[in-house]
């Protein structure tokens, strides 16, 4: 797990609970402070290249904005391997309501790929709060929507495989990693929504 | 009705049908083929100024190019008027899919405000396909959601009469029309999912 903030943190414990072996990857790991240790529980905190070292899955819940930079650094570490991209590449240096880094005829996920074009980049989970990723019966009754996105079909299975163990039942694959670029527009509308209903708990489910 | 397409004709025959006086309006009526002509059925066709004078609602159907000069044309005639915005700013130019010509921190919607500083912008439907704008129960169990933005809270409400007059029970108001930048970037997931779902009979729920 690539990220130490909340999205990180509450991924890497609900993929631990499922009974996954988890390790979460930091910059600094000495320089986590204790509150945010003691929201880790069991789950061990290791320097970037260590946690990545032997993953089949590498999940980016890093800062839109540092992502690139960051999963660049691992090389050759994240070929072959399931990069799960949840990120979002938020500008929030102006305030409220962010915008996007990029958007419309590329995306922070073709971005990540290019950076790494052995990696198997999967664009999912980005267009819902942190709690309703790993808790998706929370809102309604449970059948809202989740994408995935990306190049290489065998990872959009195992991931779309690991999205159902965290509890969603309606995974709707959208095909190569340019669908990325839909999925992460979502996030201006999303942001109007949670300002508009008071709430990160409501997501979108797509009736056909 | 600004807009002899089939956004246009569709929503035209709709108002007409649900009891209003409707007129579309055509920078050259005289042009309109037999086919369109036909299936207006018995909605008049006039000149731009004269399909507006004297409206109480204008609808903005128009090719999402076009939309503001068109907009701008017709001047103080807009005066107080509410104008209705179901346009979408894409580009199509490079082929499928479409990118937009604004987004992000600006929108369509905020172009022909800022052109029409006094008329009552609100965007709205522009997120389904024109055969879902009128005939919303047709997809699933008929609450899926539509969203209303605009400056005017009053020509807010007007309109998500008009909505509910087409069938729509899920009028979600996200307040003053910066909301139209969300709104407008849906349009990308919207097309890939058109696309995926080989259908556009499909629509967004928000499930909260």
């Amino acid at each position: 797990m690539l990220g130490t903030g909340r999205v990180g943190t509450t991924l890497a414990q609900a993929f631990a609970r499922a009974g996954y072996e988890v390790v979460i990857g930091s910059r600094d790991p000495a320089a986590l402070d204790e509150e945010r240790r003691g929201q880790l529980g069991e789950v061990p905190v290791a320097a970037l290249a260590e946690a990545v070292a032997g993953a089949d899955v590498v999940v980016d819940a890093l800062p839109g904005e540092h992502a690139v930079e960051v999963v660049s650094s691992l090389g050759d570490l994240l070929d072959g391997v399931v990069v799960l991209d949840v990120a979002n590449p938020l500008d929030t240096s102006h305030g409220m309501p962010p915008t996007l880094l990029v958007k419309d005829t590329d995306s922070l996920a073709e971005q990540i790929q290019r950076a790494c074009p052995r990696a198997r980049v999967v664009k999912s989970l980005n267009t819902v709060n942190a709690a309703v990723m790993v808790d998706p019966g929370s809102v309604g009754d449970g059948d809202t929507t989740v994408f995935v996105a990306g190049d290489d079909p065998a990872a959009r299975e195992l991931v779309a495989r690991l999205l159902t163990e965290l509890g969603w039942r309606d995974v709707l694959d959208l095909g190569d990693l340019t669908a990325a670029r839909g999925i992460e527009m979502w996030l201006p509308l999303w942001v109007r929504l949670m300002q508009t209903l008071g709430t990160t708990r409501f997501n979108l489910r797509i009736v056909r």
